[in-house]
C-alpha cells in the first residue's frame, strides 16, 4: 500500500496501548496477555485494520491479532481502532517472525485479506502467503488443526492457492468465485475489497482446514 | 442436450462397431476388447462426441470409452467418429451403472465436461457428476490412485466440486479459473464450450487426483 509518509505514525506506535512491543517475551503466554483463555485468531496484514477492528467487535469471545509491517499503515490501524472502540492487539513485524511470537498451539485461525498477489514471476511463487512454505509455518503455529480463511481479488493467486492448499492436505470449504453474489453471510469488507468490488470485479474466499495426521 | 428426434438413431445403434453392446461381458477383460494393454479413459455423457474422438486421435497409446444415455446424442457422437476416423468405444449407459461394466483397475482416467449442473436445490446436489457420491464410484473403478479432469461453465458447479474433491481427499491440481485466458495448452473443446465459450464467459477445469490410503 503506497501512501503518504505519516510524521505521526512514529509516535503513535510508541504510545498506543494496542501496540504490542516485545512480542517475544509473550510466546507461550499469550492468554496472559490478554488476561482469557479465548482462543487466537491472527490477521496477516491488516492494512488499514477495518477487518480487524470489526471483527474483534463481532465475535468478543476471540482474541484477534493483526500484524502489519508498514509503520504508517499500522498506525492508521491503531487509531481505526480507537475510533471504532475495538481493541484487538496489534504487532508491527512480517509474517516469517511469527514462530518467534507464538508457540505452537497459540493461533486456531488466520485471516488473509488481498495479500500481496507476486504475480507473473515463478521465483515470486514462494512469497505468495498461500505458498506451501508459509503454510508449513502455519501448521506451526496450530495446535494439532487450525485454518486459514482467504480472500483475494487476484485470479491467478486464488488459482495458484486452491493448488497450494490442496498439495499440502489441507481440506477445502466455503469456496466461492463470486464472494458478493453468493449466498454465504458474515462477511466482513476491508477498504480494499470495498473499493475493488465496486468496480463489477468478483472477490473470491475459500477456507482451508488444516488437520495434522494421526 | 434437447434435440428433435433421430429416426436413424437405433438403427446406427445397433449396427455401429464402435458401439460395444452387452458392455457387461467385458468387466475386467477390457484389455481383451481393445486387444491391447492400454490404459483406459473414459468419459462421461460425451454429447455429440467431439472431445472423445478428438482425444483418442491425439493420444492413441490410450483407449478411448465414452459413455452417453440419450441414444439419438450417442448416435450423433458415432457417426462423427466415423467421419474423424476415430476409434473410440461407446457405451449407451448411464453412470450408476459403470460399477458393473468395469472392474477394480481398469479405469484410470474418468473426463467430465459440462456434465448438468442440477441447479438451486439442495435435493439434487447428489445428482451431480462431481458430489462425493460419484467420487466414491469413480473410486471403485481405479487401481489404488485415479484421476478426473473436469470443466463446467457453471460457477456454482465448480465451487461445489471444489469443495467435494477435497472434502473427499482428492488432490486438486492445475485449477484454472478462466481456461481460455490461461497458459494451459493442450485443451481439446467440447462442441458446448466453443459455443458457450464464444460469448465471452468463463471455462472453469480442475483435476482431481486420487491416491487410496496406505
Amino acid at each position: 500500500m503506497r501512501m503518504h509518509r505519516k510524521p505521526w505514525a512514529k509516535h503513535e506506535l510508541a504510545v498506543n496501548s494496542k501496540i504490542v512491543h516485545d512480542p517475544q517475551q509473550y510466546k507461550g503466554n499469550w492468554q496472559a496477555y490478554f488476561g482469557n483463555t479465548n482462543p487466537n485468531h491472527l490477521e496477516l496484514g491488516c492494512g488499514k485494520g477495518r477487518f480487524i477492528s470489526q471483527a474483534s467487535l463481532l465475535y468478543p469471545s476471540v482474541n484477534h491479532i493483526a500484524i502489519e509491517r508498514q509503520t504508517d499503515v499500522l498506525a492508521m490501524a491503531v487509531r481505526l481502532a480507537d475510533t471504532m472502540g475495538a481493541s484487538p492487539a496489534f504487532i508491527n513485524t512480517d509474517v516469517k517472525y511469527l514462530p518467534e511470537l507464538f508457540a505452537p498451539g497459540e493461533i486456531s485461525r488466520i485471516y488473509i485479506n488481498f495479500c500481496d498477489p507476486w504475480p507473473n514471476r515463478k521465483k515470486w511463487a514462494k512469497r505468495r502467503l498461500t505458498h506451501i512454505g508459509f503454510l508449513a509455518l502455519y501448521e506451526s503455529l496450530f495446535d494439532g488443526s487450525g485454518e486459514v480463511f482467504f480472500k483475494t481479488d487476484n485470479r491467478q493467486l486464488f488459482e495458484f492457492s486452491i493448488n497450494q492448499f490442496s498439495e499440502k492436505g489441507w481440506i477445502l470449504r466455503n469456496v466461492s468465485l463470486d464472494l458478493h453474489h453468493s449466498d454465504w453471510e458474515g462477511n466482513i469488507m476491508t477498504e480494499y475489497e470495498e473499493k475493488f468490488s465496486s468496480r463489477g470485479n468478483p472477490i473470491y474466499r475459500l477456507e482451508g482446514y488444516y488437520e495434522r495426521p494421526q
